[in-house]
């Protein structure tokens, strides 16, 4: 397979009926007071309450299962700071499989402490993207265990678009959806999903100021790695891959970049307003909202809740 | 009307009808790790998610409702620490009428900008119920203001049984419901809706240890008044009312009290497991259970989450 081969609508349809009866089917949430306040019509897809509390489970448990069709698989391992390792610890148990995760050693506790619940092994490393690889590569080989890539992995990006899918189901004509980028794959799946059904919908990735890659690669039409990421949302920090920067430039409209400010003001009216915890990754759509009213006005507007690992101790954490 | 007069099942549905337009039908929850840990079937009735943050909206939006079915009331009055001011004051709003609110000066901030945003118009008191009292006394005879009392009150009470009433729709068959008592205008309702419909059905009340008055009141069968309670659990400070201790004392099956320490840590496994935001008083259910887990294993459960006003800073002000 092509390292820069995207998954289709079909792909993404079928990836939905094979992960259908493991996945939470997501509720929609709108908010009266956050319509009134942004003067758009929101609607929140809430992937913060999916299985492993991120869409990230859709994407691990694609991807096992796929391995699982094809070759006896008994292991699976990847690097990852946060919600693809929980998400792919708890698939592989679910399968009835091994899973090992290389982690940085900086990783959130609240991520940690979920790997380990769902009975991964985790081989922590120094927090670099040369370490996790270098880490990774050494577990490979002594294991033989199956990479599942975190994004640049075909399958992955299929079980990601399943959001999109469900999304649209229930959310009827939006005028736009809005997801936030990391390494990409959400905003893959969620491109690929949304033009292929309704090439009308304009689709927006956000990201954080402090780790602009996608940014700037989308504008420059070349992969800009991230290079000393800083930003409170923890799940931005990855580079862009062959796959993800292909169907981001083929399928995505526009990105948006928004401040660390705008991140905790998007969390806090998430906490106040609709009583939902959303990770600071989960909230840089809405945060992109607020720091563009106009262009918002009166948009029927759908906006992907990525996820909710967040330690209750962060609004004590210096962020507040 | 009679001081101790209830509603009936039929005036609890006859409030729905009233009411079903203006209020969240709020969505049950379920959590497989919550399951897991404390080895129950549970299923969570989000009031959290109610309008004005709570279910208190239910009871002030039904006897504003019924005020102005029969008297052209152009000002209603209450007094209040929290939940039943906000949703007195979006209730009024909503039918275009005015709000007067007597409040302790020490009322969490996030309930006191709630009843300013709703344009209520608050007068502090001190933090004594006779204070609060008086002052309410003086406001209604300077301004004729008709006063709704936050759970002694038929229509009040009519309103909350609604919670119930959409949750025994959705939740077939369980082994017993559980609500937090503070005054008891939602434990009335739950008990009257819930033993009318299903006799079969255990209906249990939960309260702070430090505000253990209605497991007192209910067990020596007389009202005992609570005096300087102490709990986190600000809403569940008050004391019953003739009207709620005759429902509780007709209704409900029993009242467990439960320590500070299990607040808290249902709390953090709401945020933790199923991120969603509950405030103190709205985790005392599921403390319950926590405390009680052998008394509730493998039984059907309902728990109403009454409310989420808590400010994001609660986890930082020393009681995490």
């Amino acid at each position: 397979m092509q390292q820069q081969q995207l998954p289709s609508l079909k792909d993404i349809q079928d990836a939905y009926k094979r992960i259908g009866k493991m996945i939470n089917h997501t509720p929609v949430f709108t908010s009266r007071s956050l319509n009134q306040i942004t003067g758009a019509f929101l609607y929140f897809k809430c992937e913060n309450f999916q299985r492993s509390g991120a869409f990230k489970f859709r994407g691990a448990c694609h991807a096992i299962s796929q391995l699982l069709a094809t070759q006896p698989v008994k292991t699976v391992a990847t690097h990852s700071s946060g919600n693809h390792a929980g998400a792919l610890a708890l698939a592989a148990k679910l399968h009835d499989i091994k899973c090992i995760v290389v982690m940085p050693s900086n990783s959130p506790k609240i991520k940690i402490d979920a790997v380990r619940e769902y009975g991964a092994r985790i081989v922590f490393c120094a927090p670099t993207l040369q370490a996790r690889e270098t880490e990774l590569e050494r577990v490979l080989e002594q294991t033989g265990a199956a990479f599942v890539h975190p994004y640049n992995n075909f399958d992955v990006i299929a079980g990601q678009g399943t959001a999109a899918l469900e999304f649209l189901k229930e959310l009827k004509d939006p005028d736009c959806i809005i997801a936030p980028i990391g390494g990409g794959g959400l905003l893959s799946g969620t491109a690929i999903t949304t033009k292929s059904l309704y090439p009308g919908i304009t689709v927006y990735g956000a990201e954080p100021k402090g780790a602009d890659d996608a940014c700037r690669s989308f504008k420059e039409k070349r992969i800009i790695p991230s290079v000393n990421p800083k930003t409170m949302a923890d799940g931005l920090l990855t580079s862009l891959s062959e796959r993800t920067f292909k169907a981001l430039t083929t399928f995505v409209d526009d990105i948006f970049t928004v401040s660390e400010e705008g991140i905790l003001q998007a969390m806090q009216l998430l906490w106040q307003r609709m009583k939902i915890i959303v990770e600071p990754s989960g909230c840089v759509p809405l945060a992109a909202v607020l720091e563009h009213i106009e262009l918002f006005s009166k948009r029927k507007t759908g906006i992907i809740l990525s996820g909710g690992n967040v330690d209750p101790e962060f609004f004590s954490g210096g962020h507040a």
